[in-house]
């Protein structure tokens, strides 16, 4: 899975789908259709780890949604976050990114053909099952239970090894 | 499990549970009642892949919950969704169905009898045991976890292999 | 576990306790307090295969919380439920029932006392480990994902195996 | 894991992590933000057990779920509970507390630095597993699922052996 190319690239973004990465991807739904997402613990402190280090983008299809998660990424997080369908995702990352230096973490089917055009791919420990087959890395935590932060201190680790640490018990 | 009656036909339609299946199974109550369920992610996926191939059906007999059901799954996944009494259900499907050239995903114990009559039957892996144990096929993902796509997917390669696929990365 | 005296006796009524047996135990909190409790799928196809063959009590001591429990539990299911506290419990179903002539099936560790004074006791496989060891049955099944519909088979299947069964396939 | 320090304390009081630990961490978010957390069963019966021996303090560093924390800890459990944000909750335990007679419990990586301060620390069983690795103890029970009460029953047995044991049972 960690290939060669992986030595090759200093990533400069770290982009994140958010329903099923931030979330285990359920919604709930009451008669007025979808109001509530469950996002989990740990992950803001992946982010406040990485955040000086590398661009992050959060991403995400759910247009009904969006409002929600903008609550939590956008106004609690701090964090960008784009609504682009699922069909567009690819054509809308290449048009603002330069995909081959850019991480990215995925849970869907749609995410693989995504995978192929990064430098560096991460499924969640939870993701289906045909993804995280194609994932260079895959957490041993699932989303919505501090996959993000799994991932960013591995991205730590394996991109950043010569920054300070900045964790309370030099994680 | 997979006998040999799945060699001898074509499926006509593919018809589904919805709570246990597209949910799993449960049910969030307040003072008023029940006013929320929990849908999972990646189901859509699949929908989306057969629907042009087959004709698809879903089924519920949570009169109290219907109008919950029906914003996910009618208005926002765009599927018929039958509210028929699970006393009611064979005799119903018979009716509108010939059961025997129609694929049936179901969960709980009163599904088990439908499984005889229908020419394949898919439980999700987190269906009441003694469902699975009657099934044709179960799928490895749970119910509310992607249990849908997988089934999805599944029925693709077995029944439609000639079909050109449409999904990203040749999945 | 199952031991000798289970052989002596009929049961004459089946006592259920409801958080953490029709539920996973969970409560869910707003400003408000609480507000929802999640109830699981199977466990009405259970009751309904009993309740013309024992008397069903079901009893909670959740009383900030016993609105929510009624509307799933008496208006929806049809059952009985006593609000008890938790220390006037054995006290409260000594005065209304024979407990050796009784089935009683809990998850918590004040149950373990209820244990020793009826005729047989269960535990759902997600009770507190402490209260398992002592129970005579444990389900295979988690409360709120069919643990009472197991147990209802189970005792169909170890007290009235004279009966005819009633569900479809001949579970 | 545990060590020789922990024969030479007394332990004067236990404090609690509330996200994460007493829940599974998770937040639930709608259009207006963080409305619900989910408390899970058993733990207020360890509490009950240990309140009478050893002082408890719970502490959060989720402000904008303070309000939903405290009518379920201090509302309803009569726990006292404190809003400290993580990067202050050392020096703020330091000036309240004499740690190293204190028994701490967290699940994120942040309290890795109070762990190397207090007399014993306790990590709930779906922790942050780096978390898990710094810990005296680890719960088999899940945060949310009763890991304060097998964590209230473990410092019972371990700190507090001498007590007689109130729970019915003689647990």
């Amino acid at each position: 899975m960690e290939t060669g190319k992986v030595n090759k690239f200093k990533p400069e973004c770290f982009i994140i789908d958010v329903d099923g990465v931030f979330t285990d991807g359920s919604y709930y739904y009451s008669v007025e259709g979808k109001v509530l997402k469950k996002f989990g613990p740990h992950d803001n402190d992946g982010i406040k780890l990485l955040r000086d280090k590398i661009k992050i983008q959060t991403i995400t299809a759910d247009h009904r949604g969006f409002e929600i998660t903008k609550k939590r990424i956008h106004t609690d997080m701090n964090l960008s976050v784009a609504l682009v369908s699922e069909s567009d995702r690819l054509s809308w990352l290449n048009k603002n990114f330069l995909l081959k230096n850019c991480i990215y973490m995925g849970d869907g089917i749609h995410d693989i053909e995504i995978f192929k055009n990064v430098g560096y791919s991460i499924a969640p420990n939870n993701a289906f099952y045909l993804v995280k087959e194609k994932a260079d890395f895959v957490t041993k935590t699932d989303a919505g239970r501090g996959a993000v932060l799994e991932a960013c201190l591995h991205i730590n680790d394996k991109f950043f090894p010569e920054k300070v640490k900045k964790f309370p018990g030099d994680l």
